[in-house]
């Protein structure tokens, strides 16, 4: 497995510094647990007004049929590295609320809460998770029958990480750039918008 | 510290189990270096394009004035509670990319996973994050002075958790309510919509 830790300026959890979106994955299945053990930390995750908004279609790679057909609703980019995830998830949200069918404002921020307490999930179980935009919704809704009032928002690919040797140049060479994230000064203000904070 | 570890069905890390909206805080300041910790934490997550919408604006229990500014942007419910949390936050959203100014679908998405991977951060240091959709953008919005472009989006009180007894007897009540979340097979589907995914 490989391992690109972020290189933090502050400490961090090791669950959190070791995510990492991979591209290369061991095409081999996942242990037997290992899938509820990441919803169950999906489903305990805040909601506004403990909706719920998060809904997940799952396809373990020994379910060869159920998988190269939830593999044929990610962008042809995606599918080319994704074929040798261990699962694929598809994530929806609910839009309106349960209880009134108003719009939630928090439906898809509730879903990318919940989407990040799975991925810690995996990272803790040695897996990794890449998430991707890259989707075809309409193929989804289409496929899976989502109803009105139902919004497919990313794919997951979930497994073991691989060397980069088994991927194509290009797919090497964007396993291998620098990880770089923006500084907290540029998105941690006080008092007012981009004051970086005065923090202790 | 008061403890409501969720009631699981599948097990997951001790960290996730024991995450919860507490309304109850020890109206007390934080060490030095957490909170620039919890927003590494949040810094380090995945993003669409690697875009990193996210931002927040942070006031520290001991910033007096700022504080009290802030609490003033929570709706008055949440005013009740929050005010004893040893710092508050508003989370806002970049809605456009940056190098184009297109649509980003993943915004609000993004907001969430990173919000999710400063709350796990917390928990790991003893305290607690209560998310608020409760807040009043139009406020934050004159008083920070936030851009068109950007979308206040939900309100974090952050701090060491107390027992129920410091609450008023309907607070006491909500924060004593049994936690429930929807069993899996209502939100984890394989095949098609509404089919209970089969997994090992």
């Amino acid at each position: 497995m490989t391992s690109r830790p972020a290189p933090t300026d502050h400490p961090i959890l090791d669950h959190l510094r070791q995510r990492w979106s991979t591209f290369a994955f061991e095409p081999r299945p996942l242990p037997p647990g290992e899938l509820r053990s990441l919803f169950e930390a999906a489903r305990w995750a805040a909601s506004s007004f403990n909706e719920q908004p998060w809904h997940f279609l799952v396809a373990a790679r020994d379910q060869e049929d159920e998988f190269a057909r939830m593999l044929s609703c990610l962008v042809e980019v995606n599918q080319a590295w994704a074929q040798n995830a261990s699962a694929l998830v598809l994530s929806v949200t609910r839009l309106g609320f349960t209880r009134d069918g108003k719009p939630n404002a928090m439906a898809r921020h509730d879903l990318g809460l919940a989407t990040g307490q799975l991925t810690i999930e995996a990272v803790s179980r040695g897996l990794a998770v890449h998430p991707m935009g890259g989707i075809v919704p309409d193929r989804i809704r289409e496929l899976y029958g989502i109803p009105e009032g139902f919004e497919p928002v990313t794919g997951l690919a979930i497994g073991f990480a691989a060397t980069a040797e088994s991927l194509s140049e290009e797919l090497r060479r964007r396993e291998m750039a620098e990880r770089v994230r923006r500084p907290q000064r540029d998105f941690v203000f006080g008092g007012s918008w981009e004051q970086p904070a005065e923090l202790d």
